[in-house]
């Protein structure tokens, strides 16, 4: 029996999250080592096995800055998949040879989230090819990495509730209530109504109104409004319920 | 670079909490193998290797059946702890050598939270000696088990505020609402106001008064109570709040 204990590598990946101008929930996804003979071009989400020297959250904030050259990103730890099976096709097994030199075949992956304003540029020292895809039309990846994107989407839910000030990390600084609304909606997949939302979030004394109005838009244009996190931190403020 | 990425064992550990008559929090302990010469006699948390075969969960269920003897118990991963340095000390890695006959020098633990009623008979498979363990009189322990812990207790705070119904698992089948209330001031760690306490509590169908009172109690006998799992799943009760 003792000789059956697993000896294995370690990796992270990151589920980034991003809200576009569509107002469409985004993830970051790279392209994996192409190799044209195995008609292997797909995409994954970004990771990368551990080194001796590291820990999982080191090697998560590694990632995340090779991925997208930012250097203050929010960072959440969500779950360790380790299914036996999770990395045994042979096409993953063969990219996994090539991009580590290393014939693997059992890898645990602890799977973090992040989220990241999407006009934020994106400059990988590590990826040639970083792109945000919209979360329902997220193509099939390798390893369980569609099965992570899955439950990562019911954690950031979870995040939000616990820490509504999460959401404005994928808000631009100046935004308006329509936006937080989509934003809100997207995630939390209830129906809102939005007379409501408006009223709940005018008793919000941490979203602060500015003297500054939407330009060049073809409905009426609506105030931008800001996030002010000391404000949020002193009241310790509880989510929308 | 390459050959620097780690290649390692992986444990689960779990953290099980327990509720006593005396109204305090425990955690379940056990003797790590006992050799008299290393003077090592320190308890742990339970755990184990992962085998080759196993997932993190399955590895996790399989600890708490070895320990407990009881079949069905909630069970959640919290958190993966790969610190390079967390199995470093000499007496750690001699326990491993001789637990697991291998030099390991390097271990990630997946850490699980589980409850159990503490009335429930322990019937261990593996240990001899499995004890509770109040949460203010935990011992130093090996590893990094006095800081997986320290964050379990963060997480079960967590775990009850999005599903009140987790704290009903830690009491008997029927309970007062001091019981109930002296278990949610235990985990909150907040002080709360019996009187508001039994008007928040009076205002959840899903806890049912019994016709039967304390028996052979000193105080005023109380009035028993049972939860109702079907009542709150109707519901989608929230927590106190």
């Amino acid at each position: 029996m003792k000789q059956d204990f697993i000896h294995t590598y370690v990796s992270v990946d990151c589920v980034i999250f991003g809200f576009d101008s569509e107002n469409r929930l985004n993830i970051l996804l790279v392209q994996r080592y192409s190799d044209e003979n195995s008609g292997d071009n797909k995409k994954k989400l970004p990771g990368s096995l551990i080194f001796s020297n590291e820990g999982v959250d080191e090697a998560a904030s590694r990632v995340l800055h090779e991925l997208t050259g930012i250097k203050k990103m929010v960072l959440k730890q969500f779950k360790c998949f380790a299914d036996p099976m999770r990395a045994s096709s042979e096409i993953d097994i063969t990219w996994m040879g090539k991009e580590y030199n290393h014939t693997i075949d059992r890898i645990i992956t602890v799977a973090y989230l992040s989220l990241c304003k999407i006009d934020h540029k994106i400059n990988s020292s590590k990826y040639d090819n970083v792109d945000w895809c919209p979360v329902d039309a997220i193509p099939t990846l390798p390893f369980d990495h569609n099965k992570i994107i899955k439950e990562s989407l019911v954690e950031i839910r979870k995040w939000i509730d616990s820490d509504f000030s999460i959401i404005f990390e994928l808000l631009p600084k100046k935004f308006t209530i329509r936006q937080l609304y989509q934003l809100y909606s997207a995630i939390s997949e209830k129906q809102i109504d939005i007379k409501n939302f408006h009223k709940k979030i005018s008793s919000f004394n941490y979203i602060i109104g500015l003297d500054e109005i939407e330009k060049n838009v073809s409905h009426r244009a609506a105030r931008y409004y800001k996030f002010d996190a000391k404000v949020y931190k002193k009241n310790n403020a509880k989510l929308i319920k």
